[in-house]
């Protein structure tokens, strides 16, 4: 069973994983090799190779753990939370630990073997983001979870395993994590101050200044963020305020699958097909039951968005040593140079 | 000039630099070629090949920028931060910016062409750290500057540059980085609740579990910690409480050299010699005229050690959402694999 525990130097929960990457004596990472076609478990008629389905979209008149579906979610097969058994949160001298209880599935956007979500249509990106809605709100109902955290490691600098089918991951975790934590308190202190919601104001001097828009459309914009972690970062931001990504409703998923394909495709095309990591930050469940004052607040003071995250640089030591991170090219640079990619 | 920007999202101030990696159109970062030693800067007679130095451990009767030196320190060619100038903070709509006013140095461990400190002899670690604590002490003078952080990348997947000769990098900050902040402020949350220091009372609790201790002596502890962030991390912490890496008296500096010497020597003979970073988290300068009851609590409650992380993994999507790590093999086995590493 996997554990949580919590660095008490700095009140941060880290997962202590017992089951990944574990042959003896093994404990690197380097194996660069991608397998073949013929050998993805991800691909429709080859079913059987996954674990049994959790959801999937199908064609009217096929089976459950058949071919004819559109996307399918799967559970992992190497998960860093487990499903079964309760939290039994326990103190050990000084230390805080709970078990690492919580869900991991495996969303394969396409039946065919693309590796790239920008080479998915629109339409199918947006049954994949349908599908994380469906699958959000399904995990929302176990009360054991606080959040559930949407992502994609495309490419193998990304952290993505050696398959490349194209699929995303869902985490439902039993703490908030610490990164939306930090977003969700540093809005509420905005929120607090100006009566306005931070992201809603900073759309509003991009839109404005557009040295940094990347794209834009009635309903978002994508922009490289004014102090960028990471070079050619790119935030997708909704124009129209809410704090729920799976409440944000169905209009909009079409419109995010069109922005989303421009920029994931701009990306590719201008940067040479780069690793990318892409993340849905969105607000934690908010049950009736738990302190309404403050789900009230979370909705009016936090904004949704998708971050994405090209991998063309290494994480040096000063950056992991002080959370000071150096973009080596203006975001006004990169934005341009994206603005101008054709696809 | 390189600028500090913060993320108002989040209150983290980020470098955009200018001056690094910035041939038109080449983004990547993707030369893992390693020169050979007869194009080593960095080697003894070869010092015109690289900035005056600011400061060398001479032999009597070399010259300053001649050979005859065992640790040499030079300014950054790549500086992230510039030394010259004056803050210049200031508002652009909702954002922050000031000039990236800093210092940049690098240290050059050795006159040989070697490239891993594990290979250097303790009494050579002995000298890189005093040269260490001689350059903080004298950054300190300079009133623009909040905090040094002292670390090294080693290896290509570490950051490290493509020249394999052992080096450390010293960067003066203007302002105190989020990490160290976070870690002084859960110190003095610990204090005020117990009247005791934080890594006190961890380092006593893992004396006496011994599980997750890598190495031990009478002045210094090395240990795999309880909530370890990446696999195999270490991290040494003085026995004798103190809140400054640079004020902590000249016998521990030996003693500390051979501890290091120790550990990365295990993590070298074990793991197949991996890239790992190496930092030095101390306190902020604590200069007279600022709030001496602040600085009195800081030296009370905080207490100076290093963390090393060997490079083994990649860190994924999931990790950069959330600020959750996954740390794949739990800290009590790695502890006990390098325990038995014999050096």
């Amino acid at each position: 069973m996997p554990e949580l525990r919590k660095d008490p130097t700095i009140g941060r929960w880290v997962i202590i994983s017992t089951e990944r990457a574990r042959r003896p004596g093994v404990f690197f990472d380097i194996d660069e090799n991608t397998e073949e076609e013929q050998d993805c478990p991800f691909c429709e008629h080859k079913e059987t190779q996954t674990p049994a389905e959790i959801y999937a979209v199908r064609n009217h008149g096929t089976h459950v753990n058949g071919p004819g579906w559109k996307v399918r979610v799967i559970p992992s097969i190497k998960p860093f939370l487990r499903i079964e058994g309760n939290l039994n949160r326990r103190g050990y001298g000084l230390y805080d630990v709970m078990n690492g209880v919580g869900a991991h599935e495996v969303i394969v956007e396409t039946p065919q073997h693309i590796a790239n979500m920008a080479d998915l249509s629109a339409h199918q990106i947006e049954l994949v983001l349908q599908t994380h809605v469906l699958r959000i709100n399904d995990l929302e109902k176990d009360q054991r979870f606080k959040y559930v955290l949407a992502y994609k490691n495309y490419g193998y600098l990304s952290g993505g395993g050696r398959v490349r089918h194209c699929r995303s991951q869902l985490i439902a975790t039993p703490v908030t994590p610490v990164r939306v934590k930090e977003e969700l308190v540093t809005a509420k202190k905005y929120f607090d101050f100006h009566d306005r919601c931070i992201y809603c104001d900073m759309i509003q001097q991009e839109c404005e200044t557009e040295s940094r828009v990347v794209a834009e459309c009635e309903h978002f914009v994508a922009l490289t963020p004014f102090a960028s972690r990471f070079t050619f970062e790119v935030w997708i931001l909704p124009k129209k305020h809410g704090c729920d990504f799976a409440k944000s409703g169905a209009p909009g998923y079409h419109n995010l699958a069109v922005m989303l394909k421009k920029v994931l495709s701009k990306i590719k095309t201008g940067l040479n097909d780069p690793a990318y990591n892409f993340l849905i930050h969105s607000a934690p469940f908010r049950r009736n039951g738990g302190n309404s004052h403050q789900w009230k607040t979370i909705e009016e003071d936090y904004h949704w968005h998708i971050e994405i995250i090209p991998r063309l640089t290494r994480v040096a030591g000063f950056e992991k040593g002080t959370g000071f991170y150096i973009c080596s090219i203006p975001p006004e640079e990169t934005a341009k140079f994206l603005r101008e990619v054709t696809v």
